[in-house]
């Protein structure tokens, strides 16, 4: 455990999260999502796993250290629901949230048909694979910058 | 970069703290410890570098996110010079200012005999080396515990 560093960061995720540079992409996959075999693909090439905890938690959790790119327009990604595609369900309006709430400008999470996602997911840094049971809680998440001021 | 996450802490760095448990102890080597050799004798096994970082700079990262250990005599410890042992030199002093500033009844760094100091390192959790270039820059900090509250 750390002080002042959320505890379900752990020591691969803040690892990775730290490794990460601008505009490379996180990957939160639900508890469905083909993780492990989309994450050797990656550049980290393993999955993380945070089996116990939902969507909108390790997204709280990563948020409130890694700054989402204000450079581009897919910043952040969610998996369109294959039969309803405007639909927002409530697991992901629950990461829109935290978005919200973690920056000024917060970017709106772009709807990403679901082969996309997985070919986005293959580009990706690296692959956590949640515990959330409800589907479609399939999220990207793209780094900004820190600047020298922190 | 990491938001609200000191920038001397490296992903390596911020794994291995991370990783560390309440009682293991990380080791801060100067430029002329011997810590590769050391460093595969720990739980980690290999040096984590800092190359251009003085002492109590990754002191101070160190302890912005580790707490010391309150249970115990020895939570900091210095290397002892070997002709002056009861002096403390100016890079020892900086270390003992950043422990006083990271916390209440911040402990005083023990006084450990050089051979011993090793002895102590090689039953580490890690080793890091920095820069530091004066002497007896060598410092060993002893993981606390950070309750349910944060």
């Amino acid at each position: 455990m750390l002080k002042n560093i959320d505890p379900l960061l752990s020591a691969d995720l803040l690892f990775a999260l730290r490794s990460m540079g601008h505009g490379d992409d996180i990957i939160i996959g639900d508890a469905n999502f083909p993780g492990d075999a989309i994450a050797r693909e990656t550049t980290f090439g393993r999955v993380i796993r945070t089996d116990c905890v939902s969507t909108a938690e390790i997204v709280k959790a990563i948020l409130s250290v890694m700054p989402l790119d204000n450079f581009v327009e897919d910043a952040a990604g969610r998996m369109q629901l294959v039969h309803a595609a405007d639909e927002i369900p409530p697991v992901q309006q629950e990461v829109q949230d935290a978005i919200d709430a973690s920056e000024k400008d917060a970017p709106k999470l772009l709807a990403i048909e679901r082969f996309a996602f997985y070919k986005r997911a293959k580009q990706a840094y690296c692959v956590i694979q949640t515990g959330e049971r409800r589907p479609y809680g399939c999220i990207a998440l793209r780094k900004g910058v820190v600047g020298p001021d922190g």
